[in-house]
């Protein structure tokens, strides 16, 4: 157990208005609680919702930002009720930090659906404060919401698994996916479809990749393990692929037909989407009724699923694919993920990049 | 075991053109197969869907069409390899007399799932003759698809049952929605959606009738014993209602909007369409994803599961509320429903119009 600490400061990268730009920005952060875990951030992944939330895409962002929330770190204070961790652990914190506890998913450990859920970043703590996300040298957690790091699996490695990871891990074990043998077709092959084909394939299914063009053909193959890869425009190969799957893992995160795909789904199938789209989607009722299919979402996942997934890569020796960089590089990595051009995943190297003295010698913020 | 007969002429009434207007016409069905079941049609339930196929709204009919597929009938004679049914017995016949028997959904019992099954009329058999539906005097149908009316039921009772009564139990049961203390809604209230009002109170469940108006209520609420009526376009009432549903079973044969109803479900809840429409049906991906919601449909239901539907009526006491009227009133009973004129399903009393002497009366067709 570490000494309650007061209130400290801390150096994050902010975004300031809608143009997502980060610099940094000094704040600070509550006092430790008795159930609060210290975090010192040492890896920090970026995910497409870091852009969204960074540029106002979805219309709610408050400034400044931090944002982040693929996040893996080091305990180094604890509060005095804090049984889960302990200083000098390496652990994790995801999307969510709070939620009511008293609901019927916070009661089923499925928090994530909690409708008081409160986000690690642009959101308010129960205490009033902004809540700020991973690109930043510390965070405080309630102990609830920290994930343990389990041996054998490096930081970097972990901090995509604790929102890419589990947004597809957390779909595959609720809808009854994780049979050996299962065909699973994933859609997109970004930050979550790459963990999405490495998962699957890790459970022992026959993975297609689908996607709009050829190009990332050869490297989903070769390089993520997939078994047959299908280009959404060509209608011979997705005619012949009619009726041969079990689920789709749907990653796409614009507007898209669901028809061509519908058409892929065996009876009893499941189109399983992840991409919050703000466009509506469309079908016609025969394409669902005459297989029985469904098409059904699902939210990343919960603590308890975090810490399964990160035990399933341990186990399975699964690792991510990812492009680590400084701090100092995260405006250029947030555009280039933007345009799609990251193989699939970057990771702030956050301990790495010193961002409390280069705050010290930066013009104040 | 009844003697292998020759082709035998019979009277049916059927529809010329897309009119849809149905009248005494003479044809002849195949001789009594090895595993063929003779059955003289005592009653038939009109069936939205007939109405399509008289009229060609889907685009695929053939005329001359004997329509009609909640045929209840008496066995007369069976072929010499029928086991499962003998002379004498009030048998029923649905929407599919055939399916390839090898496919996996075959394999499985749920042949209303082949892709190779063979609709009661409006198709070819496997001998190349077309099939007329239970309009008619006399349907010879394989014995795998004839099932047994159990005592109890009466069989102008049980007509609605084979295609009303299973669309919503097969859904019911195949999605894991039986438990008593459920809550469902129920949209849309036609012969369908009050048969689902009937059978999920019987399975214990609390049942929400929902519709685009409240001429209903009394009705659903006094008649059919619904424990709530939610009117569709009442924007408080749709509000109070959030959150609140496990599944909701939607009958609607035409286009809607389905986030309204979507609202209504909680956490892993299921919207199960089962009404064939043309027109896309849309939502935003936000809508499924943060409640794990599922958008599904189910078709008819299996023989099996007709069987099931069935002995729970008889079990649960449960009746359809039906009008019965005569063959020389089809035509405005066509009418009628198309315009929801009828408390919930029309049953013609076949046997009881003497088809074939007024046939034999009428001018040649």
């Amino acid at each position: 157990m570490g000494s309650l600490a007061s209130e400290r400061t801390v150096v994050g990268w902010a975004a300031r208005d809608a143009t997502g730009h980060l610099s940094p920005y000094t704040y600070t952060v509550r006092q430790t609680g008795s159930e609060d875990v210290v975090v010192k951030v040492l890896y920090c992944g970026i995910c497409h919702t870091d852009i969204h939330q960074a540029k106002n895409h979805l219309g709610a962002s408050k400034y400044p930002m931090v944002p982040g929330h693929e996040v893996v770190g080091e305990v180094v204070e604890v509060g005095p009720e804090v049984t889960k961790h302990s200083v000098g652990d390496v652990v994790g914190v995801g999307v969510i930090v709070g939620c009511c506890r008293e609901c019927r998913p916070c009661k089923a450990n499925i928090e994530q659906y909690c409708n008081k859920r409160i986000w690690s970043y642009n959101d308010v703590y129960t205490d009033g404060r902004p809540t700020q996300g991973g690109f930043a040298s510390t965070m405080v957690v309630d102990q609830k919401f920290v994930v343990k790091i389990p041996a054998g699996l490096a930081p970097e490695q972990a901090a995509p698994l604790l929102c890419a990871g589990v947004t597809v891990y957390s779909p595959l074990k609720h809808f009854g996916l994780t049979a050996p043998g299962l065909r699973g077709g994933i859609l997109g092959l970004g930050g979550v479809g790459h963990m999405g084909v490495k998962v699957a394939k890790a459970m022992g299914h026959h993975v297609t990749v689908i996607s709009s063009s050829s190009k990332k053909q050869a490297e989903a193959m070769d390089h993520l393990g997939a078994d047959a890869y299908l280009v959404s425009s060509d209608a011979d190969a997705m005619a012949a692929a009619a009726d041969s799957l079990d689920y789709i893992i749907d990653t796409v995160p614009v507007h898209h037909p669901l028809e061509p795909y519908l058409a892929l789904l065996k009876l009893d199938g499941k189109h399983v989407l992840l991409g919050v789209i703000g466009e509506p989607l469309s079908f016609v009722s025969p394409m669902v009724m005459l297989g029985r299919k469904s098409i059904t979402g699902s939210f990343i996942g919960s603590v308890n699923e975090a810490e399964e997934v990160l035990k399933f890569c341990v186990d399975k020796g699964l690792t991510s694919q990812i492009e680590v960089v400084k701090m100092g590089y995260v405006n250029e990595a947030l555009e280039r993920l933007e345009r799609n051009d990251v193989r699939y995943r970057f990771v702030v190297d956050v301990a790495g990049s010193n961002i409390e003295e280069a705050a010290a010698e930066a013009p104040s913020s």
